[in-house]
């Protein structure tokens, strides 16, 4: 229908880089006003790297991990994969320990050590060969589902995201923000807005400065303002990213995705979730059984350096929440799309 | 019903003090961790005050100019109402061009006009007493709405509010926060939950801070967790002010207020609204003629001196929205409680 998309030309950040002798990780820290990446020439440097969310972003997580075991296998001597896989066992438990929420982190190390386990004596060629794996896979991922999700769009519409699910928290292209590059480059998207997604701010930090980069104008709104944005009729869609999908369909996300997904059924915009198929949890069948994570209140009590609230103020900072399937329009992952999830469709598209 | 409400043991704070040769503001830019009066000695300097948001709120600001026209009498020789009138008229229209937009500012110092207009050659103490009757009526309202709003609630209920609605915008009490105020005094309120409201931060910064003042325990939350608290239960209805109420009972708030009634709806979550009987205007017939103010996108940018968002960026910063009547449960003003808005209603109560 269209022309091919030139990913290329919506895609120029890499927060993760290879050398051939060390990791380099975009220091998120220091975004948007500095960029300079971290030299990581050791595993330990990567599992600091990740616990000090230098890198963020669940698959970014995991990719650094897989380059990180790359990394340890520097100082090891072995003459086939098992051997190497008990040696390098101590690196990778740390590396694993570094966030230890984060499901892709321990899916890519896992994925390391079963194809460590099977390589022989060059198995040191091997497991670069699946680190790089890794990360090609998700890019290749994000680019696949960027086109999926845009082509649900009709020409001319806009769009909200949450939240950073960009080329930052990925390979590249990013999930989300890999829908809105892709609907940008086929002329679908007209228009995009971000949330700034307090308390951390990852709208207002990092997606706008990420799309900036990339020469797409977005523009940012305070939280509170999207049903006020969809009163005016600028946005037809909401876009976001996933923690955990369930059996049904229901969407852990970053906290606010559930009052968007409210606000977007009042108002006739729709709703799209989009993910990598690593995230779909078909052992958890509903958003009831997920715990909420609750952070630190004092994330409320100020920005940057700033504090902005009194002392002995009591706060309560949810960090996810659970947007139930029913308000949800589309779930797009690499794997096709699922439209209006249920336990039944989600099951016809994730259960071989 | 229930034994008199203790008013000042819940409230304590009062953000202009006339001392009978000065006005001390409260300011409210240094807040929370300053508590500091400025004083002014003239109407200049109370005008200066109103300007650079010393004090802030819609009705402390009519306050404030009324005791401004207190204080340019001072300097003024007239023998009756009428020619002080003409001679202060200059430091009137000085007062009046402060914050143009703010309606209890035109509404005081026009009724401060009126009052001198009539005055013999008593007209200084005239106009004395009338600035004083115009913050002791405001204290009264108050007090009246929170006991009437309160009346609403049953015992144990949990409350969310937004923005700053409290003592610090008003003689003292609170429209929205009176309510609050009166159910916690009642035993009525078990739960008391503030929005951050960005961009200005209102709520993290005066409201939660404003209660600590009086005892009463308020969590903040990210203005976008608030869907995610409603489903917990822990919320029974949402209180807020208004900056206009039409004469269908739509409300324009605060950017923010139209999402909480969205989400409470959708979570069967009461939605009150509450302000005194100036804020309503029958001359406007719906929210749709109100043109919504957008201010500075550098509001977005940062908070304090910090700053957390890329040189270039874009950026929408409606500062109120409208909450349709519909999604509205009551609307409570000091001439009473109108349920269910509409211009039936609002007529009943508000047209003479």
């Amino acid at each position: 229908m269209s022309s091919p998309i030139d990913f290329d030309r919506y895609d120029r950040i890499r927060p993760i880089r290879w050398t051939g002798d060390a990791l380099e990780l975009l220091d998120q820290r220091k975004l948007p006003f500095v960029v300079e990446y971290r030299n990581c020439a050791n595993s330990d440097e990567v599992a600091a790297a990740i616990h000090d969310l230098t890198v963020r972003g669940a698959p970014a997580i995991g990719i650094a991990a897989a380059w990180g075991v790359a990394l340890a296998a520097r100082g090891v001597e072995a003459s086939d994969g098992a051997e190497a896989a008990h040696k390098l066992a101590p690196a990778m438990d740390r590396l694993n320990a570094a966030r230890p929420t984060a499901v892709n982190l321990a899916w890519a190390l896992a994925r390391m050590r079963r194809t460590l386990g099977e390589a022989g004596p060059d198995w040191r060629k091997v497991i670069e060969r699946e680190a790089r794996a890794i990360e090609t896979e998700d890019l290749a991922a994000n680019r696949e589902m960027g086109s999926l999700g845009a082509a649900l769009m009709e020409t001319g519409s806009g769009v909200l995201t949450h939240c950073n699910t960009g080329s930052l928290a990925t390979a590249g292209f990013g999930t989300a923000l890999g829908v809105i590059r892709a609907g940008v480059a086929e002329g679908r998207i007209a228009r995009v807005f971000a949330g700034e997604t307090r308390p951390w701010l990852q709208g207002a930090r990092l997606t706008v400065w990420e799309l900036q980069q990339d020469g797409i104008d977005a523009t940012l709104i305070a939280d509170s303002a999207a049903s006020h944005l969809m009163k005016t009729g600028q946005v037809q869609w909401v876009v976001v990213g996933a923690d955990r999908i369930c059996a049904n369909g229901d969407v852990a996300n970053k906290i606010g995705t559930y009052q968007l997904a409210i606000a977007a059924r009042h108002h006739g915009v729709k709703f799209m979730v989009v993910a990598p198929s690593s995230t779909v949890d078909m052992a958890t069948p509903s958003g009831d059984s997920i715990e909420i994570e609750e952070r630190d209140p004092g994330e409320l009590f100020g920005v940057g350096g700033t504090r902005t609230v009194a002392e002995g103020i009591l706060a309560w900072n949810p960090v996810f929440d659970v947007t139930p399937h029913a308000l949800i329009d589309a779930v797009v992952t690499e794997k096709g799309v699922v439209e209006r999830p249920d336990t039944d469709s989600m099951c016809a598209m994730f259960v071989d």
